[in-house]
C-alpha cells in the first residue's frame, strides 16, 4: 500500500510499505479521500514539530470504507462507508469531569499518532460514524471540519431570528455560516479576499468587506441598533479581535474559532459594559458528527463547491507547496485510491 | 439640609440647602448612610470627569428612610426603610432587548444624575426596595455593593460543590466571596495584602497569598487536577488576568468583575483548549437586590466587620482622602444625618 509521511523541514515522503492488519479492537480503513486542514499547513510549516514525531503519516479529514475488522469489533461490517472522529480519549480521568472530548490526557490521531494521508489506515472501532451507503464520499472528507462548526454553533446556542456574524470566510468560516444559516439565523460574513467574497456572494452569503464598509455601522442600521446577537471570530488576526466586542450588541455571544498563538489585546470593558459573553470551543463531540452527517448528505447545502482541488494522494508535497501559493482557495483534497 | 457637593479637581463642598419636595412619580429619602465605592473614588480622582457634571452629589450605596411621597406614588409610606436601585432605565429602546438594567441610555442615578451623599435624596419611585423594619440601617448600606456580587454569582451560575476562586480580596473580592460561599461552593480567596488576609481568615475564608503560594499547584493539589470551576477577576491588574486563564479547569467559567480601563492581553488559546467561558457581568437586575436583601438582613455573616470606618457627612473631604492613604481598609460609610 502506499503511504505518505511528514517528515519535518516542509517535506513529505512518498512509500510503498506493507499493509499492517488491525489491532484487536481497531479497524481498517480504506482511505477514499482525506482533507488538507489548515493544522496539517501548521504541521508542515514546522509549527507542530514538538508534537508530532517525525516520520508519520498526518491528517484527519477523511471519508473511507471498512476494509478489515480486528478481533472483536462489534456492529460495523467490511464495506460501510465511514469518517473517523479521530479523538482517543483512553488517558480521561476523574478530573476531566467527564468533558471526554477535551480531556487533559486526549490523543488527536492524525497528529498524536499516525493520520489518514495513506491508502489504509488502521484506527479504534470507538472512532467510527458510519454513513448511509449513498453518501458521496468526497463530500464526506467534509464531515470533520463541518462537525467543528456544528460544535461552535452548538455551544453559543444560536437561535432562529438572531444575527449572527462571521469573522473570516476561509474553509471553516465558510463552514460555521452554513451551520449557522441552517438554524434559521441572519448570517452576515466579514471577509477581505474578493475571490473568497464572490464564492459566499454566489452561495446567497450577505457578505461585507470590512476594508469597505464600516461593519459596525452596517450592522446597527441593518439590525436597527441590535447589533449581533452572535459573533464568530474565525479570522486568527488582532483587527477581528478589535472587532468581535464593537459589533457584538447587548449580552452577545463571542465564540473564538481561530487558534490565537499569542495573547491578544481584548476589550476586557466591553464585557463589562454590554453583559458579553466569550466561548471557548475545541473540536466536536458524537452529536457534533452525527449533525455534520445530516447536513453533508441532506444535499441542501452546495458543500462541493469548496472543494476546490482534488490531488492524487502521491503529489502531497505540490498539494502542500501550492495551498501556501494560493491565498483564495478553499478545501483541497488528496485522492487516496490514486 | 446639608448637601455635599463633587466640584472637581478632588474636591467636595459642604454646604446648606434648601430641602426640594420630591416631583411627581418620586420619593424623598432622609439617608442614613451612604458608603464610598471604588466607583465614588474614581470620579474623587478626576477619571470620570467626563460624565459627572459638576457640582454634584454624587454617592449611591445608600440606606435611608421615606421621607415624603411625589404625587401619584403608592405601595410605598413615610417611615419606610429602603435602598434605591439606582438604575434608571426610562430611556429604554426595542433594541435593548429587554436587557433594562444596562440599556444604552441608562443612567445611573448618583453619577449620571444627583447622588445620596446628602440629607435628602429624590428619586424615581421605581427604584425603590423597601426592608423590613428591624433592618439594621448600617449594614443596609452595603445591600447595594452585595447586590452587584449577587449578579456576578447568579450569572456564572456557581452551583455547590464546585470550587470558586475569587482573584482580589477588597470590598467587592470579599461580598463575592460570601455570596459565593452562600450557594454551598467551595470558595479561595487570593490576595496579597496582608491586613486583608488576616481579616478574609477571621471569617473563615480559605485563602491563598500567591507571592508566597503558587496558586495553580495549590489549586491542582485541592481538586485533584480539576482546577477551579469558576473565576471571579476581582483584582483588575494584568496578573490576575494571566492567572484566570491557567487556574480554570476544563469548562471553566470566569467573571471579569473589576474594570479594566484598557484592553488587556487574554490568552484565548486557553479558551479555546479548554473551552472556558469568560462572563461580563454588569450592576444588578431587581432579584440580586432582593437576594442581597435577604442575605444583609439574615445575620448570617460578619458583613458589620466590613465598614471598617464611618463618618459624619460634613467630613466628606477627609473621608475621600483617607480612603487613597489606607490600601487595607474596606468600607468606609458617610453617617448623612450627622
Amino acid at each position: 500500500m502506499l503511504t505518505t509521511r511528514y517528515e519535518g523541514n516542509r517535506t513529505f515522503s512518498v512509500s510503498e510499505v506493507e499493509n499492517e492488519s488491525p489491532a484487536p479492537g481497531e479497524v481498517q480503513i480504506k482511505v477514499a479521500y482525506c482533507g488538507i486542514c489548515g493544522t496539517d499547513v501548521h504541521i508542515y510549516h514546522g509549527m507542530m514539530d514538538k508534537r508530532v514525531r517525525t516520520p508519520q503519516p498526518i491528517g484527519h479529514e477523511m471519508s473511507g470504507e471498512i476494509a478489515a475488522l480486528g478481533e472483536g469489533v462489534t456492529g460495523l461490517r467490511v464495506g460501510d462507508k465511514v469518517v473517523v472522529r479521530p479523538l482517543d480519549n483512553r488517558g480521561e480521568l476523574p478530573s476531566d469531569k467527564g468533558i471526554s472530548h477535551i480531556c487533559k490526557n486526549l490523543k488527536f490521531i492524525g497528529i498524536d499518532s499516525p493520520g489518514a494521508m495513506q491508502q489504509y489506515w488502521n484506527v479504534p472501532a470507538f472512532t467510527i460514524h458510519t454513513l448511509k451507503p449513498a453518501t458521496d464520499l468526497k463530500l464526506a472528507a467534509l464531515i470533520e471540519p463541518l462537525a467543528v462548526a456544528c460544535h461552535d454553533v452548538r455551544l453559543v446556542e444560536l437561535r432562529a431570528g438572531e444575527t449572527a456574524v462571521v469573522l473570516g470566510g476561509g474553509p471553516i468560516g465558510m463552514l460555521v455560516a452554513f451551520v449557522a444559516k441552517s438554524t434559521g439565523a441572519r448570517v452576515v460574513l466579514s471577509e477581505v479576499n474578493p475571490v473568497r467574497i464572490e464564492m459566499a456572494r454566489s452561495w446567497g452569503f450577505e457578505v461585507v468587506n470590512p476594508t469597505e464598509t464600516d461593519l459596525k455601522s452596517y450592522l446597527e442600521q441593518e439590525t436597527d441598533g441590535r447589533l449581533a446577537d452572535v459573533v464568530f471570530e474565525v479570522a486568527g488576526v488582532q483587527p477581528a479581535v478589535d472587532t468581535m466586542t464593537e459589533i457584538a450588541g447587548l449580552r452577545g455571544r463571542i465564540v473564538v474559532v481561530a487558534i490565537h498563538g499569542q495573547p491578544r489585546p481584548v476589550n476586557l470593558f466591553q464585557f463589562f459594559w454590554k453583559e458579553l459573553k466569550l466561548i471557548g470551543a475545541r473540536v466536536y463531540e458524537p452529536e457534533d458528527y452525527e449533525k455534520a452527517i445530516e447536513l453533508v448528505t441532506s444535499n441542501e447545502y452546495p458543500f462541493a463547491e469548496l472543494i476546490t482541488e482534488v490531488r492524487p494522494l502521491r503529489d502531497i508535497q505540490r498539494a502542500f507547496e501550492e495551498i501556501d501559493l494560493n491565498p483564495s482557495g478553499m478545501k483541497v483534497l488528496l485522492d487516496c485510491q490514486q
